[in-house]
């Protein structure tokens, strides 16, 4: 009974992420959860201000733990908000921050009995994606970070605004980390049934000028005002409705791979059960080995952070 | 054919008006304006980077005022973001900085040939609806103030919520200034088809004790995040659906009253056309005392307001 | 986990039904069930053929009664196909098919652990909701009948025709019988916030013609289709959304009144728990007697099936 | 100022289209035209008795074609009822009837003044869409035919339905005439990042089956109720929806391509332009024979209807 959903760190992503989810009435519970309490009352409470000129109805609860045991997906969008000066370019700039509160977090999460799917937007996001799975010790495949589902979406516009098509009908994939390491995968990038290299011919289009306009996305958002927020929403909600609706629908999300032993995004299939089936990639060699380097650093960073929390 | 709806400020009433927009695919065109570049071409950046996982399409146009030569909407959003100390205790905090920026946008509106329907949240709502009336020469009908829809928004979920039951089957309204000198016309609301006077004895709810929680609902919000969003922009998109599907539905919004010679928040049935219809309520004398009063706030601060255009 | 809903009755107001939940992705699992397996199956690679164009996924289960185990809320709307020389006219033409039909779905939910709501289209409604409950043993408040919150609809469009406003903006309610007793309760009806009869003096407009308007509303559109379907599969699914979001929205429907000993429609509170709260009108003698009369109607025909189904 | 579409012709697709749109707001104006003046008038009334239970208000014109002079799509539906004893196992069965209609109503759409797009859904519909063209002398490019956009999404369900994956999730394309000469061109067919082919080998699917999986399904869809409705009236809602907000989507839709000089079902972009660019596959040469053979087919279809008619 009920779609159920929880949001936790109601910053710039998190509010974002319940607004969407509130004004389309995707879910009917939501429960929102904040260590500023004063914040997350006053977005409930504007919330509820928006109930009587909205379509649908969606019940609000604010800070409470025990609320999450029949959740049926949390979205994790703690972050550091006086660390906005660097995320985008660096996400690993958070990592000090959330390394510490993350774990705490999926504790609370655990105790509480939740028996749900995680969405984690947290970042550094494939990091933060095995800490919760480590830490609650729910099943690989109910752990999952959004990774590169926005990265790819960026790409797409980037594409698509070139070729003025619908960013829709352009598929293919950035890969690895969701971070400085990871890469479009233009054997992957298919528009109007072309691989995007013969189309690149064509059109004289530069992949490299391409690439930049992608990942350096976030980074003019983030310079603009100084976080990023639709972008990364729109693909969490997405991702929360696909497992809600049980829609098997493949998008290259952070998740387990184990022939890297790290989470990375890859494309997979997600319903109900999380990640119900892994793609497999026919990659180019160079594109193995940018994929190779990106899972040797989230290992790499993955390991710090254990020391680093074994430590304090 | 198409919708074109032009929000103009950016801040975060603007910025969330148009989220609204593009995550339910009201507009099929998009007007974003705003005086900080750097800003606007990041959240219109932002919303196309969640263009791949939507599921509409809309155009997004930044910064052009030509754009509102077809423009059948605009939504007035601006506000002056560095006076956030203190925007819903006193909304007259805001006027020195908007009775000045409103006359410039209104004349731009005008120049550009625009000829549809303005939406005004800019505050002090009342006043600036009056001025921007003024400056475009659009029929007064046209010109439109979210007023107090959103306080009865408020009214309605403070009383839903005593009540338990849905704020949409709270009838009622606020009238008058949306602000201070507002109130809750408790003669026209009623709950469960009886007038709240009876229910209240009833129940033994404190009518006054109701008032106060929404009119200070908005401050409350606002001491939690500095500003309030969510409440205000969904009764802007609503109206502004309310206009572009000629609904001809019954609103509280501000509204130029002839008998008080000003724009103040009393329902009316608002269509394509605008303001369609005026509604006549049969208020206490007391509560026509208070609208009175109200209607004075408005009038002496719209005359203060020109008077000190004229000397700058 | 997801908003399961079960449709029984593929007919046309069935499949109407089934259609808007799959249009809006209403619900994440739908079961639908038909004695006409090569219908519901047909209807269902129908709805599949169009999953690659829609923007939700929903899962379908056909004719599979163990699905109900699960199903947060049923929605009855079978009905005689054959019969459809007369169902809006005279309800109660498909009183004897219906009567035997029901009892024997009612006992399969019994026996598939169903513990949800059901919502009963099936006419003669007030009726058929009154054998549902006892045959099923359900809560009172966990059977509800569509009632007149289709005829109040009905009602509301043709005031609102008339006055030129948004049928949304027309509050009031039709009462008693979804049939041929049922009457517009005039003294609950408010436009413009005004009660009708003084509205009615000032712009001369006839009650009695607007009542038959309202009341031969179906029978129009039944004389032209030879069915009604959009009007009553709307009303069906706002009382299914409302009851899985728990809006707690007041709604005129059909619902046990003690003081009439049967189902009838009166306006009450629904949410997730059913009925939550019964609302208490102030009519007039006149409508009381009306309700009376209508209320009388009901039960002699409940008993009438009974006695006919002992029979049989 | 607003999203205003026609449907002509309120059949069982017709209607659902219609419902579809009301029930979404998809349209702000909606006009239904049908020379059973008693049906429209019912379906029409029938929406009107669901708006007060919609979320969204829609503006209704029944049978008046000078609505049609600033309709932004009208929706060609209009099929021959009685002879829904055949319409899918062969869609030239209504030619007969629909060549001698459609010009009539393409001349009374010309006479209204519309300058807008027409989305044709009525069969067969490659040589329909191309007699609209011709008599209303719209751009070719303005002219639209739903085509195999019905048949590739059940290509997808039947790819779908086998490897347990999302429809969205397959890309390819049905390709020709939208009858029985069209085919799945499995050279276009992806699933899970990989050509079909390589997959149906890893998994041991057969084509073939899946081919006829796929054609046979709006049969058994017709068997099982007489006629399809959900499947078609989605994509054409689709179609009418990525023309209204310019989404500039790649549709496999029935457009007019030179090299053929027919209009057959081959992916294009569309747009508010109507087909702004033709995608060019890279097809088999036994696909680009089946292609030919199709063509073919349907030019001496076309040249049939114009030598009949002339006759007439």
């Amino acid at each position: 009974m009920t779609r159920k959903v929880a949001v936790i760190g109601m910053g710039h992503v998190g509010s974002t992420v319940a607004h969407y989810i509130v004004a389309e009435g995707f879910a009917d519970d939501l429960v929102l959860i904040d260590t500023n309490a004063a914040k997350v009352n006053a977005d409930a409470l504007d919330f509820k201000d928006a109930m009587a000129n909205l379509t649908h109805h969606t019940n609000i609860y604010v800070n409470d733990y025990q609320q999450l045991q029949d959740t049926d997906v949390i979205v994790s969008a703690l972050g550091n908000i006086k660390l906005q000066d660097n995320p985008d370019a660096d996400r690993f700039a958070e990592l000090p921050f959330t390394r510490q509160q993350v774990p705490a977090v999926a504790q609370k999460i655990k105790e509480s009995g939740f028996h749900g799917k995680i969405v984690v937007i947290t970042n550094p996001v494939d990091v933060i994606t095995s800490i919760y799975q480590s830490v609650t010790g729910l099943p690989k495949g109910h752990v999952i970070g959004t990774g590169t589902l926005l990265d790819s979406a960026r790409m797409k516009r980037a594409v698509a605004d070139r070729l003025h098509v619908d960013p829709r009908s352009v598929a293919g994939y950035n890969l690895g980390e969701h971070g400085n390491s990871q890469f479009t995968a233009w054997s992957t990038v298919r528009v109007l049934d072309q691989p995007i290299a013969e189309l690149a011919k064509q059109k004289g289009l530069d992949l490299d000028e391409l690439d930049k306009e992608a990942k350096m996305g976030g980074w003019t958002v983030f310079k603009g005002k100084k976080y990023t927020s639709y972008g990364v929403a729109t693909a969490a909600v997405r991702l929360v409705n696909t497992i809600l609706s049980d829609a098997r629908t493949e998008m290259p999300v952070s998740n387990y791979r184990k022939e890297y032993d790290c989470y990375l995004s890859y494309p997979a299939v997600v319903g109900r059960d999380g990640i119900v089936e892994q793609a497999q990639l026919d990659l180019t060699d160079e594109e193995l080995k940018k994929l190779q380097t990106s899972a040797d650093f989230i290992k790499e960073k993955y390991q710090e952070s254990l020391a680093a929390n074994q430590q304090a």
